[in-house]
């Protein structure tokens, strides 16, 4: 593609940058801020620049929050008792969601993963392992997505933990096998939380 | 969607105002952004609030450029004497790509569509009927893409300027019709300028 600009040129490659998005479209979104009041793109720029700088994670959870303390895990009125593992910040939203869950989540900010290079190190695995060491927490739930990924992650955490008396359970599985969790229906999600059966019994299923 | 920071909803919020992105996707996108490098957002976010603030329009063709009169009006190997009317910038590009063409072009910065409130006076118009009454061009290549509004844009034109002894033709159709102009291909773009035929003639068929 050749510009007519260097600053259209720099605006569609960062734009493109972005997953899914071609050089083509890029040019389309670009130009569609160019017919806009400038303050939209100001905005834009800024929202972005801002949330990357200033983002913040619970230091317990470690979803995305604007305070130390999550919203959640600061609610008085949830159990710590029970913790619900997911990916990341989009499974809480969509567990949230369906308001069947009263417990705390651990957000480990992705799945093991080696084809991307993607190890335990890698996940907030660590923190959670103490929780359980430390005897607060009753029950674990998985709630990774049931893909090959989901299941090495859930049986590595399993291995970690298994000794200290928790109980483990996986969403029911509801949810079709390969299937992300933020594209499943709230109804499903929501009946596979509350059907959730223990972990050892999904092993062998 | 319930977001757990507001730093985020906004970054969610702004980028699903672009056109084709919706909420899920402005998080995907969002969250893609928070796993990079915190150059990465910084870069993006510059480069689309620099390109709205600085963004410069030729004085001649209203293309888009960095310079006052863009590398195409300045370039002394092409002919003032051709002028192509196109709708945008990416118009421009798709028909440079093919090198079928060696005149000058004239930026409209869109078509009349009653329909979306754009009448003449939001185009470039005025500046491309005063270029013809100054007797500087001998031909008008309309190149608007074969849809209703790109019709009524040409016949518009055809009508300002017809008493000025100028040529006009459209772009072979080989073009089909109801297609924007930038999702034609190479050849037959270029085939279509090289077999444009007489504006008079088009209207006839
Ligand atoms: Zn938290
Ligand atoms: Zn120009």
């Amino acid at each position: 593609m050749e510009f007519s600009s260097k600053l259209l040129e720099k605006a569609v490659n960062e734009m493109s940058q972005l997953p899914g998005i071609g050089k083509r479209t890029a040019l389309r979104l670009v130009l569609h801020l160019l017919n806009q009041p400038e303050e939209q793109s100001i905005q834009l720029a800024n929202a972005l620049s801002q949330l990357r700088t200033e983002i913040n994670f619970c230091k317990s959870c470690h979803n995305i929050s604007d305070t130390e303390l999550c919203e959640i895990c600061s609610n008085p009125r949830r159990t710590a008792e029970i913790i619900c593992v997911v990916e990341d910040v989009r499974d809480v939203m969509a567990i949230e969601n369906t308001s069947s869950f009263k417990g705390l989540y651990h957000v480990l900010g992705g799945k093991i993963s080696p084809m991307d290079g993607i190890g335990p190190t890698d996940l907030n695995i660590q923190s959670l392992v103490e929780k359980v060491k430390n005897g607060q927490v009753k029950e674990l739930i998985f709630a990774l997505g049931s893909t090959m990924e989901g299941d090495t992650t859930n049986f590595y955490i399993y291995k970690q933990i298994q000794d200290y008396g928790v109980e483990t359970s996986t969403i029911a599985r509801g949810i079709s096998v390969g299937n992300e969790l933020e594209y499943t229906d709230e109804i499903t999600l929501g009946r596979s939380i509350v059907n959730r059966i223990p972990f050892e019994t999904s092993l062998k299923s």
